[in-house]
């Protein structure tokens, strides 16, 4: 039956690394994966170009729910340590001067991640200017170049002329992305120095912010905030396969196991052989991911259906991952503590 | 293998009846439908208080997309001709008062239809009270009693008291609802004699708004701004059925229309049987559908991934339904056209 | 001349009792004031209703500038002591239940005090019901009643009806006020046991909230911040009259104190006498303060130009503002700091 | 006594030519006014660059009420007008493409009028570069950068990066303003082609935006939204003179005129002569404007009274406003009528 559907490439909507690392080459990636205090970092070095991820570092945080003040602490924590670091190993000159960019449209909440962290950013180039600042504050100015849907123009060529203007060492961009699983909706944040697409998630794909298009070094901050039908859909019936998997153990404490999500996400049991799969599933439960997310969405796409969605509690969420992000930027660029 | 899940009956999350019309017995409801303009209208009698929905008229108006300006006309057309026609039929006094109740969440966008609604709504009370309005105008006040988990206090229990306050013959309640169809969100307006349920379709029941709890007439209109990922899996189940069903004739014509999505709403073609079902989906594929939501449900409920999602445009598509439900409400209370 | 012009009596735009406490008659008042950290804190008690203020307790604190971090951390210190020290003063029974009232218009900015502090506070009344409270917090709720031209309903009416839904020992008022001295203007806080009325200071006297006419005790906390241009004209031309008398004295450091705001506001110098109040200013150097603000509305009101303005940074002292206030209820009524 | 009194130079706060036309050369000036629909027209043409104006035509439309929605159509049509014939004479090429930028703050609600302007722009550059617009619409772009202390970034320096990355050939930029006459304040559109000075009517002057900075042709749109005290304070004194000019006249139809705002601004009445100033306000009765503006600016400014106000409307007003700005820009670019 797969002959009669035409299983196109399904053009994965995800601005992750982590969602697309096995697709490279294995030559091409280091990975270096830790937990600490149940939050995961994974850190993975593209050591050459590639038709999937330009060459660079890519950390990515993974926790559980910053709505948490605890949790939340937790994640701040570990995001300014790594975000420190990796500004460290671009061997900036030592006064060096930042600018931060909040990408993405202030009026759609899931979209409004990188604008709410740049109005939380402490500037202070202008005082510099006047030499009015004290010298635990560095050099940085912050900017938010809206979408081109609401501007008319390509937030790279704002932020190119911007500092063709003035003085700068850095770009540190900040957007909300697409995930390709919906266990990183709001609970993943990516950090990398080779640059950013703008509403690559969200199916417009604007021109690349990099080293390579602006000239000078980029860090770009990025969470997923939304997911797409496709996704849900696929990540359920894997999740299924593996709540069977779990059953079909008579061990009562391995049945037990399948209630709890970390083992959903962390353990491999004892795997559904194909027959197994067929009979729970049929033809789909043998699909391989990419052949099953087409085939979905070869179902949703013609009718409209695959619309990206965002969880409904978003407003809230985005209030406190945009403070968690700001909060970070200035701590670690200016030499203060909030 | 359907012995080892425990199918527990799903706790369906919806407010329309629409959704749930099936599950009525059939001599308690008369049930009239048509399409006018590319939309539909479907009311529906519900003849006796029964374990599913309270007795009343309930209006269901589905259409395609209120940000295309001449369909908003369109559905604003057919809203204002049966909000009239169900406030008519309550046959209050000529002179009757009007107090328009925005139930939700301001700082929730998905759940701040209703406050946007009572926003436009055009209050004339307090200038009757000082004999300052012209006579096209009726008396209408209005107002928003939050959500519980911002005030500490039930919106009903607000209600009940500013009635007993202030003299009102009718109340009209506009809420966000939630729905258990992917193709209702943000494209259906229910409009009903019967009173409502706020936060029902979140999960939080709140206790019910009607004539029964607070004594006057109630009219309720909601629109379904969110759908958890339960849904938008059993859905794309069923739609894929559908499309296999499609693509088996071997009429090029019947093919084609699998790429339309009135014909999956509408059309019913050649049926699968029980082994293509299973050949296609497995066990899955010959579940009911309220056995394939609870297996749904069982695998993502107790792991925090049945999510309530909305469209991540919803807060452009707050602005433009709210925009519809204000406006109409102002022209049937108010004798103006805007 | 004076007759030419009708001076009739002008209608004082204050809600401060510090402004008015001249026109009462002493015996009905004591008054106690002290100086804290440059922080002035001033008691007046009204022994009787009188035709300009009702019985009770109004307590007045005067400060600088709270966009200063170590400012406002002062003035909430002993704002919440205050607080806790009126509320004490009622004797309400030991798990008493508080609904604090956020008056005013959220789209107003110099309107949206009470709103924006409603918004902050912790409630707990409906995990009350739920036994669901630590027991540090106590039985809190919270609401916003919007403004009559908003809602077509008095405010008084609306929490008249919710006090008689649920069970409600406290009643907290929050609102912005007017004032008739351009020097409180986002810089005085009145806190009293007396009551409130809503809007009085605006030129809209909304019906009265205190114990009178809601049956339970009301402590009313104000900020006045807005003044009409009379107020900055008359005040304007006594404080010209104050620098001329520094100026007139011929010791320099006497005439280095009319830099100073302090001594403005507390100091006395030798007086101008009439002749020289006459040379300086004619006629209305002499008239009385009343006859003076009476003079300048008789010019500014016929021709519109009287209006009331906020100072331009309102937006952001607001935010400051309504968070002090906030803050300082939820430490008072819950056993917190924060 | 003035002697013992600085006069320094007043630092006038405004942006508006009329209100400083009487401080340049008449040589340099040509002024034509009109009055059509209640409405006043001037157009004051700069002929050199002089110390106080730049070269250019000034165009200031003075109108009462834009709340009036009868009102705010004709102020519409007269700047749809003045706009469209402002930009003719510019000569521009057929095809001119226009970037509209929104100068201020959007967190502050009386310098938010530029960006609020800009979000309504109705924008087509990015769809230009796809050739998917129809021909009634022309090439628009819009841009707000923010203020200064914001973004620690220039507002032009922002600009012209802008505009040296994309091919812009006209630049319309909209500011609110600050005015030194009550009577103005929300009350006068500004319609300029000499550019403008983005912050000068807050006192924070900042580049200046012309042709002369950028290197295209500048059209400045401004509203004065604030004023400040002193000139609350001088306006005041004047008025109070104007109507002891009236009152003076003992023919009780003259008297009557001293109620109409109309005849305040327009009509000479029988001056007041030295003597009777100086009985009615002594030695400030005989002051220049400059020197009564400097005086009470000595009194206020030192102990930081000499706020900048906004009438306690603004909200509402800036709505209205930005509307009537961002519809004429629309319909004047586009070949649409909205």
């Amino acid at each position: 039956m797969s002959k009669e559907i035409d299983l196109s490439k399904y053009n994965l909507r995800t601005d992750l690394i982590i969602d697309e690392v096995n697709t490279i080459k294995k030559d091409y990636i280091e990975i270096e994966e830790y937990e600490h205090d149940s939050i995961t970092i994974n850190k993975t070095k593209v050591k050459e170009d590639n038709q999937v991820k330009n060459k660079g570092t890519y950390i990515t945080i993974s926790f559980e729910d910053v709505t948490d003040r605890n949790n939340f602490n937790k994640v701040q924590n570990i995001f300014e340590r790594e975000l420190d670091s990796i500004i460290k190993d671009l061997n900036l000159k030592k006064d060096y001067k930042t600018l931060v960019i909040g990408l993405g449209n202030r009026n759609s909440t899931p979209d409004s991640l990188g604008v709410k962290v740049s109005e939380n950013i402490i500037v202070t180039r202008h005082m510099y200017e006047l030499n009015e600042v004290s010298p635990e504050y560095s050099n940085v100015s912050s900017f938010s170049p809206n979408v081109m849907g609401n501007t008319g123009i390509e937030a790279v060529d704002i932020i190119k002329g911007i500092i063709k203007e003035i003085n700068i060492d850095l770009v540190i961009v900040v957007d909300a992305l697409a995930s390709s699983k919906i266990e990183r909706v709001n609970k993943t944040i990516q950090l990398t120095n080779s640059g950013i697409n703008p509403g690559s998630g969200v199916g417009n794909y604007r021109k690349e912010i990099s080293k390579n298009t602006i000239g000078i070094p980029v860090i770009a901050i990025g969470i997923p905030t939304v997911v797409d039908a496709v996704t849900i859909v696929t990540d359920t019936i894997n999740l299924l396969i593996k709540k069977i998997e779990y059953m079909k153990n008579n061990n009562p404490k391995e049945k037990l196991k399948a209630k709890s999500k970390v083992n959903y996400l962390k353990e491999t049991r004892e795997k559904l052989n194909e027959k197994e799969k067929n009979d729970l599933l049929g033809l789909i439960g043998n699909l391989s991911d990419d052949d099953l997310k087409s085939l979905i969405s070869e179902v949703l796409t013609p009718i409209d259906y695959n619309m990206m969605v965002t969880p409904k509690e978003i407003d809230f969420i985005i209030d406190k991952l945009s403070l968690l992000i700001s909060k970070s930027i200035n701590n670690v660029l200016h030499n203060i503590k909030i």
